[in-house]
């Protein structure tokens, strides 16, 4: 056996230009060498894999574990028959029997959990992934190799786990073009020109990377849908990736444009409840199931921000999903009905429209219709309160829909980490069944039993080398597939897996880095919209501040609407005096929302038109409050520029210099953010800036001159 | 020492997932571990490196050695200061006599060139690298890694070479959104988004892919310019480009729209004859060349398919030209000056348009001028002849512009090696000055000297992991990059040294895979337009046929304007009954244009309007030599594959697998192109296929329905 020290050593003398330079491809799968204490711990499972079961997926589990073991340990285990000392097993109950194990109950875990244990076959010690599908074991393998590069001993592993959501689902707002719609991290990465034909090692990495954090569903194209996707040609091209993706337990899905009936079949209508519309659906149905057996079924925006929809022809959205659901039922397909709109002509408060929609429809969805509900009832903002609708549908499945793409948090160059916006969402009590009944519990059907349960992510991944346009925006893919896993998760714990994975186990890293994240996210909410303020950013590619902007057709695009600032007083009154939002609440929140003083001051001006002068829980007034603000997000990101720069000796060279741009370009950006934003609201308060704070660097009119025509995304 | 072959078996041991596949990234500069007797040859000259000099560019030298030789032959050698037995000594003539080389004569190989011979130093044998300036030195540092990968023993080194043209280009048609006009490798490599903040090190990677076959300038953006390309933003980002981009010896251009007066500036015109746009391009000039201290200068498309232009003012192209090169002057930049133009009123053969146009303007060019010509009259086409203003300019430099970027010939998937192509045109007899006024010898001034020489490529690259799309699509920037050096050059030697290091110099691969590369081109044009037919491609894609095209507002955008057949016949007349086009050549060339019988099979039908029936040197018909070019290309791209296929064992699998699906949809297409191209044209000859001729697989209608909404790169 050669020494593994010696093997790094003499890798890197040989191979010259194949010793790669950290380009994060390999995202949190590097497999690494581990230091001496690591690879003698990681020695131990390695001697051998055990794996009765013939299918793909277990050929790929068995190979991620060879590829992970001669990564961090230096060594390949074989793959042998038997079980011998120190060998790692995969295995159903079953098979496990059969091979000496006693046999484990695993009735708890359903089709994809697993349990990881160190215990023993016919005497000898092994390390056990146990599950009752092949999937619930490449699930486990992959928790086996995270665990080894944390260095957990192999006896001290028991790990039981089971995803609390069925569907754990990234949408691709992906276009034919390969253009991406808020994409921020290069082309799309489906090649449609070169698929079915082609069929790019990247799109393996792709799914082994979501099957790592438990991702077992795809959305393909961009909810704004093209017919086109739904041709023959794009078909097979989505046949070619499921059949890349099956393995890893990964299906796939299509966004459906609701007149493709219209624009494919030749029909004169898309009327749900017309017969040969129905029939036209079957027959698309019936045609993607050929080409893909295990097809997942359709994601749909309708009537919503100029798309088709039922509402066209005057049914309901229940009509429309039905009409879909029908179509896919007796294939096991299920339709994933976006509760994203909001009318052309409706002047009601836009954060109430969803609701008002939706929430008359309770109970009407065919039973393979899950609602896809976003996260807050405006738009991915840095911060939202948790969507009315969670809560309000008892007798409907609503999905979770975040955004891990960065569209309003900084795009592709700051850094925020999302952990804590989606745990906040989820953690939120929705009161709905009394106190405990938070937006977690809600979507996991442990509150209201529901037969269909999901979270979406919109992806932010492209063709970039790295996948994600930077190293830590890898970390918000990471972090909401673990969250699809575990809705009741922790943020932190996500971050510190990531970083100990993707980065290094060192804690002289892990901390810090951790800590960073972890402030990340609030730093942008204060230099971008503090205090419950949304929707501020510029017109299109929602890049920069455009507090400003209100000359855009519809008033519920503009900023001015979400601010409605003015020489008295900031904030948009949702309460009885003002658009009502928050009836749309349980009794005990919207009571408690009803007064400012009982709002958390982090959702104050969401749900509050106040006094300029108004006085805040820390004395000061809210004018000073809101520059305060403004000013801590800048100085935040002035200490993770200053806290990131003392790693350098923990991070490869080109992630340390790519992340230390991208910092001073946040810095730069939030300063803008801050002056642009301060010197437009300064122009409505006429109140002097607070003692300490400087005036914004350009004029009011410098800012609004600003222009970005070919920002990317949009 | 580590023995080598340990070495790699080792690596490949230790490093797991680092050990990665060959995903094209690397081009030809892999440095892969050679065989034993190519690394004993090695060894012999990575004792040490000698290099005196202190700059970039030397810097980047011998790092570049460093990494060679450590791939190559698993030692890096030292730099030291003194010449030791088998050191490497890079130095100019007097650095190389200070360290007790006899003082060599390079007059002639002026700045660029270099001298790479085995020599001695004080008495120690050495290999010399040798040149008048640093860049010199770069670039016989790479031709010594390149003789290395060929197991040149050091003994029998020898090569004195110079440039044989000034200006050797890359013309990026790259726009500020990252979408690249005609590109078909993904999105632009300049991320304009996070420039000039973050230099990719892939930026790097270019320039010393570049370096390495001696290409020395880049013009960034699209000649379909937009004016923001000259705007402080944009000029900050290029001069970062420079930066990274100088040690190579390579400059940055950009392209200007010749409105940006008007757009940037405020005035009221553009007109080249007026004080206030001639003060505004030289205040921007001297704006750039603060940041850019040399830049390069400007490419410029003026009055062609809607680009302003002079024209626009009553001004010819030479006013417009010194207009840009008055501003230029002082800082030594140059304009070149695309003769790309045809009008969008003139009813006259678009082949003649350009001639007619800058003909009359031969010698009213300022110094610093060079006027970019198209290699034939239309553009680009799989085969055209000669573009007839070489040769006719004789007191006006020409520069070459050849497309490398695969716009007619397949696009990102079809194999076609352009180095015959590029060599047909460069060889072309212009008899300008008599027998042997070669294209090539025009453009370098050998036959009228010129005070400024020069080659332009639309560049291939794109963000794509392989650079180019397709593993041998890089075969054709690096064919480009060697023409440009050397237009005499020989596109198969050319192929072989690419070959070599871009997979394995083992003859059993080199030998048939050139083989294939020198038949790729004669096939594409057999297939898509054999005879001297041209741009009968669909229209905006230029993707797939489109002979049958004819609605097209302007009458030369239609493929029908260049195939002009009907039921008799088929063929562009442009002899003296037609358009005389020929009368733009040469007498000698023109007097055997006229002619059928002496006029190239080739090109036949560039030039004459035939009958179907005429009977052809084969003796076939017309008709039937058609049909059975097309024939001809199906059955070679059904060679290639064959070919191919058996070389599986000399490529890794990746590449392998890539280039084999490649050319299956190459040998699908060119089937679609042959059936297509046959179901048009019988159409309107009404003539049955020769026997032994297969129908097409469809009706002509179903070819003419087929439509490509999202083929990329337009």
């Amino acid at each position: 056996m050669i020494k593994p020290i010696a093997c790094v050593i003499v890798a890197l003398l040989c191979l010259g230009t194949a010793a790669r330079a950290e380009d994060g491809y390999d995202l949190w799968l590097r497999y690494r060498p581990l230091d001496a204490s690591g690879r003698a711990v990681a020695a131990a499972h390695a001697t051998a894999i055990v794996a009765p079961g013939t299918s793909p997926t277990i050929a790929v589990a068995v190979a991620e574990l060879r590829r992970g073991f001669a990564g961090m340990a230096g060594e390949t285990p074989a793959r042998v028959e038997t079980p011998i000392a120190g060998s790692i097993l995969l295995a159903t109950p079953k098979e496990a029997e059969a091979l000496g194990v006693t046999r484990p109950d695993l009735a708890d875990l359903g089709r994809e959990g697993f349990w990881l244990h160190a215990t023993r076959a016919g005497g000898k010690p092994i390390t056990a992934i146990l599950a009752n599908s092949d999937i619930g074991l490449l699930y486990g393998a992959f928790r086996l190799l995270e665990l080894q590069e944390q260095g957990v001993p192999a006896d001290g592993i028991d790990v039981r786990s089971a995803p609390k959501l069925q569907l754990r689902v990234l949408d691709h707002w992906d276009n034919l073009d390969r253009t991406v719609e808020r994409g921020y991290a290069g082309q799309s990465i489906w090649d449609w020109w070169t698929l079915p034909d082609w069929k790019a090692p990247r799109y393996t990495d792709y799914a082994r990377a979501n099957a790592s954090i438990g991702i077992n569903g795809a959305v393909l194209n961009n909810v704004n849908a093209r017919p086109e996707s739904l041709t023959a040609r794009y078909i097979a091209e989505a046949a070619a990736l499921a059949d890349v993706f099956r393995p890893y337990g990964i299906r796939v899905y299509l966004s459906a444009r609701f007149s493709a009936p219209i624009e494919l079949g030749g029909l004169k209508t898309a009327d749900p409840l017309d017969p040969a519309v129905k029939a036209w659906w079957k027959a698309k149905a019936d045609e993607i199931y050929r080409a893909i057996p295990d097809f997942g079924g359709f994601l749909i925006k309708a009537n919503s921000e100029g798309q088709p929809g039922p509402q066209d022809y005057h049914r309901t959205h229940a009509d429309g999903a039905n009409l879909l659901a029908e179509a896919l039922k007796r294939h096991g397909g299920v339709v994933m009905y976006r509760a994203f709109v909001y009318s052309e002509k409706d002047s009601e408060d836009r954060a109430k429209q969803a609701y008002s929609d939706f929430k008359p429809l309770d109970g009407t969805f065919a039973d393979n219709v899950i609602v896809q509900v976003k996260n807050g009832a405006i738009d991915f903002q840095p911060r939202e309160p948790f969507h009315p609708l969670f809560g309000a549908m008892p007798r409907t499945p609503l999905m979770m829909e975040f955004q891990i793409t960065k569209e309003y948090l900084g795009q592709a160059t700051h850094l925020a980490y999302l952990g804590p916006l989606f745990a906040e969402t989820l953690d939120s009590d929705t009161f709905a069944h009394g106190k405990g009944s938070t937006v977690a519990r809600m979507i996991e059907g442990a509150v209201d039993p529901q037969r269909l349960t999901g979270m979406a992510g919109v992806a932010n991944i492209g063709a970039d080398r790295d996948w994600t346009g930077s190293p830590f925006n890898q970390a918000n893919w990471y972090a909401f597939g673990r969250f699809a896993w575990d809705p009741e998760g922790s943020a932190k714990d996500y971050a510190d897996e990531w970083a100990r994975m993707t980065f290094t186990p060192d804690p002289r890293f892990v901390v810090p880095a951790v800590d960073i994240m972890m402030r990340s996210r609030e730093a942008v909410v204060d230099y971008m919209t503090p205090l419950g303020l949304a929707h501020q950013m510029a017109t299109g590619s929602h890049y920069g501040p455009g507090p400003w902007v209100s000359d855009l057709t519809r008033p519920e695009w503009n900023p001015v609407y979400y601010a409605k600032a003015d020489a008295n007083g900031i904030g948009f009154d949702r309460t009885a005096t003002g658009s009502d939002a928050i009836a749309q609440y349980a009794p005990a929140l919207a009571r408690r929302l009803a007064d400012p003083a009982t709002t958390p001051e982090s959702e104050l001006l969401w749900f509050h038109h106040l006094s300029w002068d108004r006085r805040m829980a820390s004395g000061r007034i809210l004018w000073d409050e809101l520059v305060a603000h403004y000013d801590r997000g800048v100085a935040e990101v002035g200490a993770m520029q200053r806290d990131w720069s003392a790693l350098a000796p923990y991070v490869d060279a080109d992630r340390f210099a790519k992340t230390t741009i991208f910092l001073a370009i946040q810095q730069r950006e939030a300063q803008w953010w801050r002056d642009a934003s301060i010197a437009w609201f300064q122009s409505l308060s006429h109140r002097p800036l607070p003692p300490g704070s400087r005036a914004p660097a350009h004029s009011l009119g410098w800012y609004r001159a600003l222009d970005f025509p070919y920002a990317p995304g949009h």
